[in-house]
């Protein structure tokens, strides 16, 4: 697969989907494919979109698409949402073919299925990004349902999240709930011809009213700005693709962006580090039967945690070779 | 501070009060002092109460006190809560003495500052919980306000957590919010005799029902009692403390306290070995300049982060010695 590098870099849709396909089944070759890979990465811009099951993210992603094909930008899609039609599709054996965007040269969709641990997923997700990015598009769009650690894990990749909310049925709750007011970069009331659109809009501007009194302010805050769309009509899109924009720019200008790609880097890193520890100790000290040892040492009160846990470093790292 | 430990074990209060400051200080001795008092902890039955500012919590606590007292228990108090009488009467200088709980030699009342890091604020609650098991508290009642994810943290160490909630000011709204719908054992709707607490009552079954039904079900399952209280009158006092017991005896009835406990024991374990390992990092890694040095590079794409990560295992923590 490594002698494929090329080839994707050149844009090859083909070797892309079975990149893709070699990172989710965590196949071999695939940290020396995203060693590769790396020097070619940090050019894609990630927006992130999502919200409550049935809040129309897919319609929604869809018309962005179409938008920034307009623009002339090319564009990647990852869904991750299992109730989201571009899964579904795949799931089903029965792609559903939105606008044709399937047929576009100039957009790449992949949904990511939903096997294996939700852990393993948002780190996979962040993977094909990197596969996406260094194929060359401008734009990446990963949709996800909004509820989750897992989710809300998956939009730390992004550079801005688009929350989607819609009138009705305590969906703003609902969108509450999960946390992901705070990872608000943009909020937009899709369906906004229907009835309690204005609610929705009102009770998330009140929300950012209280949200923005706790904060320590600055020029450099961003307040996300709320968009009504009807993805339905291609209402609110062109709107909703500048508010992103805006952002995008906000983050230049301010410095922010570099800054929270630097963050993410080390984030990464910190993750690696602690993926690979935490196998190091699998491998060593839990196969050795160490680690159930000194649980229930603990358990029975022979031994404390903390002499139990610098142990398991010593003898299942430090002094390890 | 080492040699005071049969004292505390014999209950002495002012030994306790410096056995915490030792811990809230992170003072010389504080491993060995909690190492010398790991065989005498896990008798302790520990309540969480969280909730949003101006929920009650303290008041509800106030009660909960008094009715352990009236069955003869010992009781500690640990709150976490900024908002709190109990923690702005420490900050104040000026401790609030409720009920002249703070006169009653069977309850011991400590407020944690929020002086440091808020993750190392979770780490010495936890620590300061196994002093006063250890001091022979036969419950321990930790009030935290129920935003942040610090605060949910702190809950992890409860084995039954009560979710305190009111009506009115989309009260329920802020308490789904940081995700402590979850963490929930108990609901308590406070002040239950203004109007709304139908609504909010109605609520938290609305949002129960639906996380039943998307659970696997099982004769285990608990369902989150729901009661109301007036914490201000004495109201529904002997209802929450009846919900807390039998979700103790639910527990303890299918095995699970035991589970819970070891699970939290293999957290601590966890969090002690990362938290030893990111100082070996950080001292032999980031001192050296080490990390800076495959930060940049990952960012100039000169390394890929997954290599940079094993080196950094490798050079700052195995090759080591």
């Amino acid at each position: 697969m490594l002698d494929q590098v090329p080839a994707l870099l050149a844009g090859e849709r083909r070797v892309a989907a079975k990149m893709i396909t070699l990172i989710e089944n965590d196949g071999p070759e695939k940290q020396e494919v995203l060693k590769a890979l790396h020097p070619h990465t940090g050019n894609a811009y990630i927006i992130g979109i999502t919200g409550s099951p049935g809040a129309g993210k897919s319609s929604l992603t869809d018309q962005i698409i179409s938008a920034l094909r307009k623009r002339g930008k090319k564009v990647g899609v990852v869904a991750v949402d299992p109730t989201s039609p571009f899964t579904g599709g795949a799931i089903l054996g029965d792609r559903i073919r939105m606008n044709d965007h399937y047929n576009d040269k100039g957009v790449f969709i992949r949904s990511m299925g939903t096997r294996g641990s939700l852990g393993g997923l948002a780190r996979s997700t962040k993977e094909v990004l990197k596969v996406l990015d260094a194929f060359g598009c401008d734009f990446i769009l990963v949709e996800t349902v909004g509820v989750g650690q897992s989710e809300l894990e998956i939009m730390t990749a992004a550079d801005t999240t688009v929350v989607v909310l819609t009138p009705g049925a305590g969906d703003s709750i609902q969108a509450i709930k999960a946390g992901i007011m705070e990872i608000a970069d943009v909020f937009a009331v899709n369906k906004a011809d229907l009835e309690g659109a204005d609610r929705v809009v009102t009770e998330v501007e009140v929300m950012l009213d209280l949200s923005q009194r706790s904060r320590s302010g600055g020029s450099q805050t961003w307040r996300p700005p709320v968009v009504r769309t009807v993805a339905m009509r291609s209402a609110g899109i062109e709107d909703l693709l500048d508010a992103i924009l805006a952002h995008r720019n906000h983050l230049e200008a301010s410095g922010q962006l570099n800054e929270e790609r630097k963050n993410r880097v080390k984030l990464e890193l910190s993750e690696i580090i602690e993926h690979h520890i935490k196998d190091l100790i699998r491998n060593k000290v839990v196969k050795s039967g160490l680690w159930d040892k000194l649980l229930e040492q603990v358990l029975e009160r022979t031994i404390d945690p903390h002499s139990a846990a610098i142990d398991i470093v010593d003898k299942g790292l430090v002094r390890q070779e």
